[in-house]
């Protein structure tokens, strides 16, 4: 094996443990509520964001990026997952609070319980990885920047893609059937 | 622990100790020798390749995302690392075929060293996970579609990273330097 | 007024009288009859595209820009509205293959009536300005590339977005109730 | 000719008149002097500030869109396009402090000379076009939100184009040759 990869997945052994199973049930149960499902992200908070949002399709859900051209205004019933490391990401943070006084629902994919997207949050997806702030307290890492967070978030989103499919009955071959065709 | 994440790192255990030092080692050669770097995927290859795009600027690299606004044309010097789980996927293909005629070098991230990507790199870097094709000798997944594939192909592009840091010396507060201010 | 706009104008000129009724509500017919809207092109055209895509939702149609994160598969009732000047644009061709084989209808928004995208449509926004490959009998032009043609797409598909808007009595109040707010 | 066209060409003909010379020119001063350029905007702004800076590239420039995977830090010598009916945008006006605060120069390219994004400005590209927020003293127009702004300002930022290409001596074969392949 490659040593870099060894390394990597010995922070995500620091890490992973430590997301809880109820953190992973809440933002299913969210999402099994939801009217449709909003996801927003900055930088590479944002690319896992959309492959989560994706992958979210492919199971049957009707999703949105914010940003993205075909993104309508949130509406009651909405649920919104906003990825942010810091938890305070400025366009993340106003994702949330639109999406709360349309009386849509929240949930707050962040290191920091304190921070800003998790008190505007109704379900808060703990990933107690380090951030690029280095801030007290976070798990230590060699990577650069958030690549820790990024990391353990893209497995935690996918943790929850999982369960949604296992308890909707959406085996490989249905998703398939959702997929885009590429080639 | 939640389940479904303990369950994605099994999962994991099967794959990432077959990506193999020389192909990692093999990846960073070819991009410390680009004059620029392009990334190509669709789907959720795409977002994998585009967050490998981001933390390659951030280490200092001169980047594109093929289909972005402002990529250029290919030209000779430039290496396209294009992300496909078959290695069939028309515009990652095409766009390796533009890289070589342009006389570029073409890297190719793939489970499939047969594959048609794999057939026009200079270098590839082997992930052997699943694909949603579920060919024969894959590796086996719960999982729906390609997310181990994405998984796996995030951790080993991670990995490139850490080492092209290491190499240059780049430390935390050099990348938070080049880094977009989000908050 | 600047002299480089007059110019542009004047083009224009050339282009716009021949965009004729029929095609304008040829197009709004199959918008009209669609469960869901798609859109598709690259480069400029592309983006000609997304921002008619974003007005469609204003408007309150199911709008999907292919590529996007969220854009599910193809079904039968789906529109798709390939923008293309030469109509031989790879990507947009597939795209209305694809659309056709899942029972879907294409619409072309194109220079060429002879093309590929053309041939797979069953309606034609013709939109007769240069492209970049100054193909004989083309509109003439001082501006690089595609410029003319985008523009004269941009003002064919708003006059699209008008006549449904009128149809629909949709007037500025109503459409930004649906705009995200960005302010 | 379709009657929606004459329309939208009607309303353009109280705007495009209105765009003066001198504020393309010093548009066009500002991007001369420019290390590298970036592009912002939300919405349909987004999508004229993407085709503009996409143009760019095909002249030569060194283009990055605020946002976007590979768009590195403002730095000194950079030059900002934001695009804002209203200046008053969060995001675009947001791009404009940092750009400021790293030493860059900024454009506005906006309905309101005295807007946030204006007086963060350099240069301002006054385009006298209707917003969505239907302002005193915005022009008349049947069109819903800021379609005709977006209009315009596609108009204003191509003659902005097409004023660089004559100074550049850069015609069509050599723009094709700075342009990505796609077909």
């Amino acid at each position: 094996m490659n040593s870099e990869i060894e390394l990597i997945r010995s922070e995500l052994d620091t890490v992973c443990p430590r997301i809880t199973e109820e953190a992973v049930a809440g933002c299913c149960r969210e999402l099994g509520a939801a009217a449709r499902v909003f996801v927003a992200g900055a930088g590479r908070s944002g690319f896992m964001a959309s492959a989560f949002a994706m992958r979210l399709v492919h199971l049957g859900y009707a999703v949105h990026v914010v940003g993205e051209a075909t993104a309508p205004a949130f509406a009651e019933g909405d649920v919104l997952v906003g990825v942010s490391g810091s938890g305070n990401t400025s366009g993340t943070v106003r994702a949330a609070g639109e999406a709360r006084r349309a009386r849509g629902r929240v949930v707050a994919v962040t290191t920091d319980v304190d921070s800003e997207l998790a008190a505007a949050a109704d379900a808060v997806l703990l990933v107690p990885a380090a951030t690029k702030n280095r801030a007290a307290g976070e798990a230590a890492t060699a990577q650069p920047l958030s690549s820790l967070f990024d990391q353990a978030v893209h497995l935690a989103l996918d943790a929850v893609c999982l369960r949604l499919a296992a308890e909707a009955g959406i085996d490989n071959a249905a998703a398939r059937g959702a997929h885009v065709k590429t080639e």
